[in-house]
């Protein structure tokens, strides 16, 4: 464990800097989990992320010397950022490694922190070995994202705000390297003891669940999530250390359900966050964690908003047919006028609005004389697409929905 | 101007019923508008929008009479949650008149607050006329969404709250029938006179910018605009009243303005905000507001985050195309086997991702062997742009982009 001394000096340091985010109560969340739901919201921090508030403690500390010679990390995302930030208020000098196919817009937003970024390496692994060879030659700070004592404390201030605001039975955090679980939980075994503490790991990226239940380091042989703030395939001792002794227990998540928690945060709690800060949704969304009794206080840290408007383009079009809100199916119609117009006639009657559709005569699975239509509607839910199902079965249409 | 007092009472009312928004500063909007930008977070509010504040403010005032029977509101969106949520915390009969065309969702999301809902009439004003003939009927007490000087004082709390954290020489708010823009102004009138407030309206539904310069009532003949919140026809008397007399200007915004803003605040602060909620960000955004001076201190009202995924998906989608990281294009080939590879090298060479292809043979429009491709990229923004069109042409691919 850290001295708890460290974390709060950490916490006056940062005081100026960040922004002290939001623990609110999620009705909705509560009343379908039946406990009470405080969300932590790191979304909101600035970059978007927690990830600065280590970033910032870790260069804050950096001799004169140091300082003058500059920093290196390697990071595609809020790590980056958060490093970027911190060494802009410093003044010093900042390289940032990210892999050869790091998306143009994370480029960008780093690069407008003033920070020098390098494209290297075919993913994380070689982007990190790039950037130590770098440390070395040109004598570089390395920031590690989480392996890193300072950078843990810098997490952990997280922690000391959610303890002065409400007393929690427990609290539960998005695991990836562990640098944010190790902080917060060596706050709370040192304040409130009695708080439980979870971790959420992404399934694609479980180094860190197997590590806890073997209780040493078991790394991955790749990772795999939309998770990908969460996606680290190594495990480090030091985090592991902490995390034996100051966290309960760690849970797992697949990617189905992080994306009904993207989906759920948006439409209901007008929250962007990203698939790794909304892990913690996930598992109470999908009944994950044991042991939870009606009334308990749950706070939950969403880590951070930075998920691409792609993705999260991706995540609503999927999860709007998941909700049935969209509808798609093939039907078999008589080539000839009016044949479509009769179909269309039914689709207005039942208010359904077309947003696509296709017309195949060619296809050899079908007699001569007939076509395939493939259809997409917009519908308003379950009742209203079984409304559909029975005006078109009404009418004679056999229709073959796909997804 | 209705009397200070009654809103410092409205407050006092509403302290354990509403969630006090954060007014926070936005360092993106702020760089880009060379002056001091803060947003008071009515997205984040319960229910997600700041109508709950008028609603429960006017229904806390009725007498136990009227509380007895009941009320009735006419609405398809946020004024009919305000309705129903304190309707329910008060135990009493809430009907909830919607639009026939009203999506499933919100008539949902009103009957889970316990209101009994209504479908009438083809558009708000029908509803808006059933609602009255209810009200007579039943002698359920009718609850205006702006005309009323109760529903006005609920709202105007908001501008209590941001006088008390932040000295601001702007207050720009979203302007419909004028009830949240009455409120906060007739507060500032009287606490901060120097503070400047200027009205944002959607173009789409213009009544009151045309009602503020022509000091008269002007009504529009129909309404259409993203910003449904804001979608009002009717001036009313006793809105444009106040808004003569405390509201400094009132200016328009387009649409796609509004669904930049709306793109702007999901991407880079990481909030859901509706149309109606991000006109005062989409008015700095689009420099519509003269005399703004720099270092100016601006707060913007950003009223609600209820819209629909199903919108939200179209805004991003229109988004990639705009700002680079779409790309549609049509080009012909030699319609021989070999050919799309060609096509397909040079794209994976140029690290495009092809998200979507057709390949046509029979358009008239080309000679025969020859065939007309139409493909869409993800891409990472102009620059990238720019090489993949340089290494088609190159390759000698005459390519037409179209939107």
């Amino acid at each position: 464990m850290i001295d708890l001394e460290l974390f709060k000096n950490a916490r006056d340091g940062l005081r100026d800097i960040i922004v002290k985010t939001e623990l609110s109560y999620a009705p909705r969340l509560s009343e379908i989990a039946k406990c009470n739901i405080f969300l932590k919201k790191e979304n909101l921090q600035k970059t978007g992320a927690y990830k600065i508030r280590g970033a910032y403690n870790r260069i804050s500390k950096l001799s004169d010397r140091e300082k003058k010679l500059g920093v290196v990390a390697a990071s595609a995302g809020n790590h980056a950022q958060g490093v970027a930030f911190s060494s802009k208020h410093f003044g010093i000098r900042c390289v940032i490694v990210m892999p050869e196919a790091t998306p143009l817009l994370k480029v960008v937003s780093t690069k407008a922190l003033d920070a020098e970024v390098i494209l290297a390496g075919e993913n994380y692994d070689e982007a990190y070995q790039y950037a130590i060879k770098l440390s070395k030659e040109q004598g570089l700070e390395y920031i590690h994202p989480f392996a890193d004592d300072d950078v843990i404390v810098g997490q952990g201030t997280i922690g000391l705000e959610m303890i002065e605001e409400k007393k929690l039975d427990y609290v539960i955090i998005p695991v990836g390297g562990g640098g944010l679980i190790c902080g917060i939980s060596n706050v709370y075994k040192n304040l409130s003891p009695n708080t439980k503490i979870i971790g959420v790991v992404a399934q694609g990226a479980r180094a860190m669940y197997d590590s806890f239940r073997a209780k040493k380091a078991c790394n991955s042989k790749s990772v795999h999530t939309i998770a990908d703030g969460i996606a680290v395939r190594d495990v480090n001792k030091k985090n592991l250390d902490i995390i034996l002794e100051c966290v309960d227990d760690i849970i797992m998540v697949d990617d189905e359900e992080i994306a009904n928690a993207v989906l759920f945060l948006l439409e209901k709690q007008k929250l962007v966050v990203e698939g790794a800060g909304a892990v913690g949704v996930a598992a109470m969304l999908h009944n994950k964690i044991p042991k939870i009794k009606q009334n308990d206080n749950i706070g939950i840290v969403l880590s951070g908003g930075n998920v691409d408007v792609t993705m999260l383009s991706l995540i609503i079009e999927k999860g709007l047919i998941k909700s049935h809100r969209k509808m798609q199916f093939k039907t078999i119609l008589i080539d000839k006028p009016g044949s479509l117009k009769n179909l269309t006639d039914i689709l207005c009657k039942a208010e359904a609005n077309i947003i696509k559709i296709d017309y195949n005569r060619i296809s050899t699975t079908i007699d001569y004389g007939d076509a395939i239509i493939t259809m997409t509607l917009e519908t308003k839910g379950l009742e209203h697409q079984d409304e559909i199902r029975e005006k078109l079965s009404c009418a004679g249409y056999k229709i073959d929905e796909f997804y």
